[in-house]
């Protein structure tokens, strides 16, 4: 609009076909929040669960997790009547609190390596030093209210959703989640349902935060009792629309399902063979992690998300300033040193309004 | 529409935002084909260069392809004018040719293994045996059409894209495409820079055939020249667009960019650190991929797709029929042992289409 | 993509949520068709009734419209198996014959008045003279087969559809479409149930055809039979989308459903009293036109829709070229005096498409 | 989701491709809000007009609205940083008072002849009594909140809009708006530029109001000074564009544009003749209203919007209840006996975002 050669834009804050949630705020304006639109009518709307979801996203709840604290109360606006659904547009918000924008002074004029500083400030020609603004990991809030909502409507479809970190560093689970005890997750502060490797993860994450460093990691979905037929071929294919949720997350470097990038078998060995499972149609073996032609054949649905260390460091960095002449950046200020733990709900939370909104998407008979 | 309790749709057969293609066509039909929407005017359409796009997909083209021949000659029947696009939606078709229906005459009612047969039947309540249907990998005649098109149009921003084959089962390059010619790619039938490794990947593909088993892989892809800003955040992340692109390819199990699932790092190993070169802000390293915090930073990008063997496999294999009885599937036919040399071209095409649409995203200004 | 200032796109070819049909094709091109996506499987495809609803709009059908003569044979691609619908995307197409591009060579650098010759050129850059291109009537060939399959499933649902030209020029017919007998609309050229005013119409359209020039009118519709429910309030109500789908029509310039502009009334007048109809709920009059607060509540849906004199006239004309010089300019060839029997069954169509679109969207649940 | 044959949905609550309004609330809950999305960044936020803006649309703002009092003060929740937009999506709302939810207990059970009651209730199974709850006139706060900062970031552009009552009941202005001084809109409390029919317009609503009756009447809004080549061929028309926004306001039953349904003349007397203006392309009428071929030609755009007389009357109704007796309604309450005057800058707002919408679209180069 202004004599600028700026495309000075910012779209898709929405997420969705028919349960589509529309996020908004920034980690140091007044509130973030969303609108969740097309959800069924009829949902009772269970607050203590919902308040839970966030409250394990918020930072500050536990030693690993980044000391800035907020309560994080979700406040809803419209779209309920007597608890339950209406189908109209559901609105809510979080206020901001806590927001110390003088932590980011420093920051100002330099570009912090591997962040979002300098490909906004190219994409929007606007410098908003205060936190991260949109890219912040605070706009993710609104994709958990999203994603409680969406796992009570699956939850009367019997379907259950659970993530965990599967790896920290060097410190991995077995690949194969029927190993583990799913209910053991929430016990430990790093989210893991093996509670040795759970230890050691927490350990090497307050190693890496004493420097002032950060770690990577992987997160591990597993979606159970999914009916068969969701998904559609071609372009909107179940894991494509998975991947690509995903993959929205911060911090989010790779996503694979089933038997993923471990390719080196033959077909002969990865086919999972149908049988008559007394009466019912099963399949031996799935390596296909419950999706084949991009559509769910009613087998688990499980993929792996990879996580890169937090790119905001305690350390001095080089970089450049505003003007492109060389400096040195150091963050200050409370940040997590591995994202995680608190990217477990995230996970589920993008896992649940997928699943949710494919299933509504195969209703349109 | 009928009394039925199957959902019996077929949606998302269209990709895109701005540059969108929507496709149509099964194997055993009379024509694959598309419209190509929302394609800039003016762009000079080389035909012998897309024709070549369509033979680096076709069957037939060398030893380790399948021997299925099929001359796949597009026609084109709208949007163009004196050998540019007008601007206006561009129709084309391929007629399809040799369709050998009776291969599939055994297959008429079993479910093969972790193909598309039994989730296609669970959704659409339809069993089209003839082939995969809309499910065949001839669909993707459409995407290499618009991929073509796109990358015609990407070539005038100086942009451009190439893709290979980095690993065939156990036989994989070196993860840094740095470290290859990339000019040496169609050199080879597989379509790997590294003349040895493609040797040996040859070799192992046409061991496979000849047992009538497949073989999974990896193919790599650099897009080199890509503008910084490209990208829309939180939903809309440049990579997320493209995990998208590329998981909708058929057999497709996984995506990472950058340093993907290799996450036993640091912060303050893997940042990319901004320097003043020659005047021009460059990063020292790439772990970023090209792209941070979802938006283009102007480096190269890079990204991994991993594909499973393909599921059609000449030998025995357990399964059930139809009505849920254990029976004994055996293709017959002409089929692929491994699809990542004919793969190649698809990842360009679906990588060029992304690339373009959110470069005419960017221009809503 | 070149170094030019003028939006080169043309976008919006596709039409509908989930019932969508995607156009392509201009008047002097190779073809025009379409890709309708999201049909449902298992509709029966009445080839002659298909045909029917094209030779419906074809020119030279009768002495009223143009004498141009084209067999308008649609060729089916894509989609259909034994007959039905597969759910898969349904391509077609009719080839472009007698195309005397030669009629317009005296137009070449002219601007028609009320045409759009000059607003393309602005658009898009590109002058291209042959016919109308993109903007030419033929285009709603497309919208007529994606009618007629529309309309196929709509019959299973038991909703019909008649349309009729209820105006042209002074010439009208009463405007409560229950006086007349609609079986009769086809038995008459102009299309119109009233058979004394039809003559009457069609010696004005004759009259006003030797003299070169035209005349508008007005075309009334009438949908039967609709379940109550279709219609998404807010943004999405159903005669905002009937509106839209109406005015996109060429030469469309007018929408009115129910009472319409008919204004000077009170509410204690005509709003419509329920009542107890024999068990069922129903009103004593349909002000409402079939629709309230956006949603169809059972009743006959019935609009109008005004359309203006065809553009392009016999006779001489002042005008600028494209150099912006005064000029004159005077079409030959061969052209309707009057749009609207021909308009009529693409009134329908778009009738049919938009109701059977929002009842898959209403079966989202 | 439940064991309900209803279609427990809403969707739609976003408006636009671009520029993008998704609203939420309801008439007798927390609050009515959105979330705009794609606004350009920099635009200066002039609070002070936008909330005059919604001082124009409030209820209580003179004699002949509705005497229910809301401040309607809007809070903005993102998307701004030091006065001016950001590029990021911007959420706001308005909080609900003075809910006289007691007004509307007997009509529990009873469906309002015309209104949103009965076809809700048959869409979404729910009977929600206190007021029109998202059906509510309510709701188009947020419209008028969208439609401000389209104002505001068109009025760069040099674009303009102004909307007037053209006619209440009986009483109607000339059709031409060139016949009035615009500037006068504003001064009369029906907003009408002819003070003389203001007078007999506010005499005629307050004579209405008394009896407890309601009427309807027609808007016209024209459209300055907005760019030659905006608008998307076929079905994305730009008065198709127009005609649905307008549509979606409550209690329009139509829409006409330029001759609209004054249908009776010949191409030769309406057909918009070209010259040379002083070295400018210009036309010597404007039949076309602005728009021709679906694009705006930079004339002025002039369009007129037809509103029935509000369903809810003061007065007693025949009806039926909700197990389908034959019942009395007799509404109480505060309600507008004319919707013309409130509805004047709602359809402002609508016209605002559609051209700053398709503005943007326009840009996609």
């Amino acid at each position: 609009m202004r004599n600028s050669e700026k495309p000075f834009f910012c779209k898709m804050n929405t997420f969705g076909h028919i349960f589509r949630l529309t996020s908004f705020g920034e980690s140091h304006g007044e509130a973030v929040g969303g609108v969740i639109d097309g959800c069924p009518a009829g949902i009772e709307l269970d607050m203590d669960f919902i308040q839970n979801e966030l409250d394990r996203r918020r930072p500050g709840q536990s030693r690993i997790t980044t000391p800035r604290k907020e309560s994080d109360t979700v406040i809803f606006l419209s779209g309920i009547f007597e608890g339950k659904t209406t189908g109209m547009p559901i609105g809510f918000m979080v206020r901001n609190e806590n927001q110390h924008s003088n932590d980011y002074d420093n920051l100002k004029n330099v570009y912090r390596p591997s962040h979002a500083d300098y490909t906004y400030h190219q994409k929007y020609g606007i410098r908003d030093h205060r936190g991260g603004g949109r890219s912040s990991a605070r706009e993710t809030i609104a994709r958990v209210v999203g994603g409680a909502i969406a796992k009570l409507a699956l939850k009367q479809l019997g379907v259950s959703i659970a993530a965990y970190t599967s790896q920290v560093g060097g410190i991995q689970l077995d690949k194969d989640y029927k190993h583990y005890d799913l209910s053991l997750i929430e016990s430990t502060p790093v989210r893991t349902p093996d509670l040795e490797k759970a230890e050691q993860m927490t350990e090497l994450i307050q190693e890496v935060k004493s420097k002032g460093d950060t770690i990577g990691g992987i997160i591990t979905c597993v979606v159970q009792d999914v009916p068969a037929g969701l998904g559609e071929p071609v372009f909107g294919k179940l894991h494509a629309a998975l991947g690509a949720a995903m993959l929205s997350i911060n911090a989010a470097k790779g996503f694979e399902y089933g038997d993923g990038f471990d390719v080196n078998h033959r077909g002969s060995e990865v086919n999972d063979s149908f049988f008559n499972d007394e009466g019912k149609i099963n399949t031996r073996s799935n390596h296909s992690g419950g999706i084949q032609a991009g559509i769910s054949n009613g087998q688990d649905i499980y993929f792996r998300v990879a996580f890169k260390p937090v790119a905001t460091i305690l350390m001095e960095q080089q970089t450049v300033n505003v003007r492109g002449e060389n400096a040195i950046v150091k963050a200050r200020g409370r940040h997590d040193a591995c994202v995680l733990p608190r990217a477990v709900p995230i996970v589920e939370a993008m896992a649940a309004m997928t699943i949710l909104d494919y299933y509504l998407l195969s209703k349109t008979q």
